[in-house]
């Protein structure tokens, strides 16, 4: 896309370029407030040459903005810190809530374009991460984000004029860094490598916008006039993805009807298995400490099943330094107003550590599809989604367990007036408990598809019978232990 | 306080202290509605020697706990962007919300230990972050957190065939750092460290308790013995902290009855200033920039006063990378649940960059006096609050600068009718603008208290005539850079 890209014939004097900019930043201002009515979340990714002017079009879209609606975020280099994540979690964090602006001074590109040109990522890596962000990309657009792609080019010789120049001057010249100046030297390959990042992600829904990096106030316009025409055209009508449909490698997985409950343990092989798995994981985490590699262990189950006593138990031999307990609730406004995955991509453990979620992602195609919080549409594309983005935790290097704790409904009856009848679990059970277990079949169905569609060999299901718990607490320990000691 | 310290006598046998932990926790987990019903926030500070057990020791009290009630935060070293805030950033960016326990593996005194005994902090720059430690403890305190402090003693010789036996485990050698062998080389040193940090705060209302390193359940049983006592005491009684009245060396300031109105610019001229200062502003960014030191400016100011255009100018000159806008509106439940200077703490610029506050801490002596959102002692307190929240600013390199932007009745009113016959301001102007209009009396009184009692020479407040909103800009502009000339 750039190797062939000229820019176009500028047509205006300089006042009369100047006076267009005046009047479309008026423009841009006074779309906010649609925005803001229209709940859309927009992302300005500002991505080019290091020199290129980023900064000066930041600050010319930003000019006539409210600061209620809109901030900017300049994206560095991942700290060592930050690279203990999956690639993306750092870009999903950081996205925008309904009815506002992100803007990005750089965003994944760059930080590719360097990594790349450093020689820290193989070509085949590179790929990766380009399908990744690909689907990231699909995934945010699909859940009503817009997309809002520019890229500042210019030539080699200028670049090098403009870093020269800013060397030159005290105040300036901590902003030329040695990767500015290896960008430079390796000019042509970095094209090639811009090239590639952009062509990897150009689409008829969120397209690039290459602008001429030398064209000055011609430039601001032009940014601002593509900033104009993509944000009035989603008001009328959101670009959404052509749906892609991927194939997963899925296990095969019998509908719940057909798992067995029986499983038994008596208290003395219980009290003696306990003690064993508990040293096994206290050892685990270690290893895993020391291999730096994630654990993610995710909880879903009937209400009454049994999760939070298997939770702590298994947590409890853990070491509490590098082990998270995420209790999944109704989302917060802050997590509403965000992608539905927002609120999981930031509760991810890094290398090394552990996250146990108690309910998870898996609410979208249980309670959000059953209670209608969610599109038909929602619902049906989230299956993917989920594929994907637990693939993106397992190509990161985690190891991915998922629990369905199981019982059948005269347990759940029995555990439920239990919980009515001792004073001190009273709190445990609500009314909406009651309302669920009406809607047991509904909820049978829809984890049944969720089982069968998402259960993939690199992040599997696993069906605990839990009518025993003592039986379903051991059996959680040793699929987690066998799930890493496999994986390590 | 560790000198002197000698274990106390176990009298309880090995059985004996299991069977009493193991109620002691359940009592724990008991009190877990009552803390969330009394809506107290708590943090847990573990501190203590390398290897003296403090993972253990946390795993043990959060054993019975519900993870919906804790959060467990193991501190590290800061990491150099760490230190591109005050030191008290991070400590206070992750107090919990009210009827929450925080358990900390390590709060401030290990870091400040650490620090001195690598030769990074000076005997006197102790001193200052331990006087910092202390306001902060006591501001908690004082905003209804409860304070749990524990140390965990080993002695020298223990700690070095701990650490021995931990690096002769591949699996654990990991967890022996350089730091440890340097603490346990310069044991009697650190001994005084952590002597020096624990009597700097050790109150009435905020004790700490030396625990056992060696005793092992005997440990694990005191440890919960002191959580539970501390919880429910303060579920009976929180304990405050006995009011310190701090002298400040404060600048005059007029009344507002007295502070003149008439600076008044001509369009031409204006437009000539605008120029030059947008040109210094852009100069004096890069220098900031360069020298590391962060630029905090707070706007406060009658509403219809011309705040968002003045802001809007000043930033404008800024470069948006490194310069954010901060709106403050009413606080989110999440911010509404935390101290109330929390949602300030985590807005603070890092070195180089730039905040500005469109309102700001101020609304605590302002319209929470006025609204009656918080308590008279509450906002009386306030003042000492933010004089030393601005002193942990400037001491750490901060230019602090404090805008008042102050118009009469009579030009509030044209600018309201203004903007209720302007379709494209109408959006501007609410009942509560009218409302707060009406109180004008109520809020001239709380300014004039607010700007005597929170003018200091290091965050001085400026009084900015604004019924000629060209003046006022550019005195603004002309503040901020006598103000950063100053400093630089």
């Amino acid at each position: 896309m750039l190797k062939h890209w000229r820019p176009g014939e500028d047509t205006l004097d300089k006042k009369g370029t100047k006076a267009r900019l005046k009047v479309r930043r008026a423009a841009l201002a006074g779309l906010q407030q649609e925005l803001k009515a229209a709940g859309l979340p927009v992302i300005v990714q500002v991505e080019g040459w290091g020199a290129a002017g980023k900064g000066t079009l930041l600050k010319s879209l930003i000019r006539e903005l409210d600061p209620r609606f809109y901030r900017v975020v300049s994206t560095k280099f991942p700290t060592e810190e930050e690279r203990r994540w999956p690639f993306l979690k750092r870009h999903m964090e950081r996205i925008p809530p309904a009815g506002k602006i992100l803007f990005l001074d750089s965003g994944w590109v760059d930080e590719l374009v360097w990594d790349a040109l450093r020689g820290e990522l193989t070509g085949e890596e590179l790929d990766r991460r380009l399908e990744s962000a690909r689907v990231m990309e699909r995934q945010l657009a699909a859940g009503g984000y817009l997309l809002v792609k520019m890229f500042l080019h210019i030539d080699e010789a200028t670049q090098r004029d403009r870093l020269d120049a800013l060397e030159d001057d005290r105040d300036t010249a901590w902003r030329v860094s040695g990767d500015d100046r290896r960008q430079n030297r390796n000019y042509p390959r970095a094209l090639e490598l811009f090239d590639r990042c952009l062509a990897a992600t150009q689409t008829d829904w969120a397209p690039w916008k290459v602008l001429d990096g030398t064209a000055g106030d011609g430039m601001l316009l032009a940014a601002a006039d593509w900033l104009y025409e993509r944000l009035a055209g989603a008001l009328k009508c959101r670009p959404a993805p052509e749906p892609v449909r991927e194939e997963w490698p899925l296990l095969p997985m019998p509908p719940l009807s057909a798992c067995p409950l029986d499983g038994r343990l008596d208290r003395e092989s219980y009290q003696k298995k306990l003690k064993e798995c508990r040293k096994r994981l206290a050892k685990m985490h270690n290893r895993l400490y020391r291999r730096r590699v994630p654990l993610v262990v995710v909880y879903e189950g009937w209400d009454a099943a049994g999760k939070g006593g298997n939770i702590k138990r298994l947590t409890s031999a853990l070491d509490p330094r590098g082990c998270e307990v995420q209790p999944i609730a109704s989302p917060s406004p802050e997590e509403a107003a965000r992608h539905y995955l927002w609120r999981f991509w930031t509760r991810l453990p890094k290398t090394g550590h552990v996250a146990v979620f108690d309910r998870s992602w898996y609410g979208r195609v249980m309670v959000e599809r059953i209670e209608g919080f969610c599109s038909e549409a929602d619902w049906k594309r989230a299956y993917d989604e989920i594929n994907q983005f637990e693939r993106e935790l397992t190509d990161a290097g985690a190891v991915v367990v998922k629990f369905w704790v199981n019982i059948d409904r005269d347990t759940q009856l029995a555990r439920f007036r239990d919980r009515e009848n001792d004073p001190a679990k009273r709190w445990k059970i609500t009314d909406e408990d009651w309302r669920n277990r009406e809607k047991w079949d509904q909820y049978e169905t829809a984890v049944d598809e969720m089982l069968a569609r998402t259960s993939t060999e690199n992040a599997p299901w696993h069906v605990l019978p839990s009518v025993d718990k003592r039986y379903a607490r051991i059996r959680a320990m040793e699929t987690v232990l066998e799930a890493v000691e496999k994986a390590l």
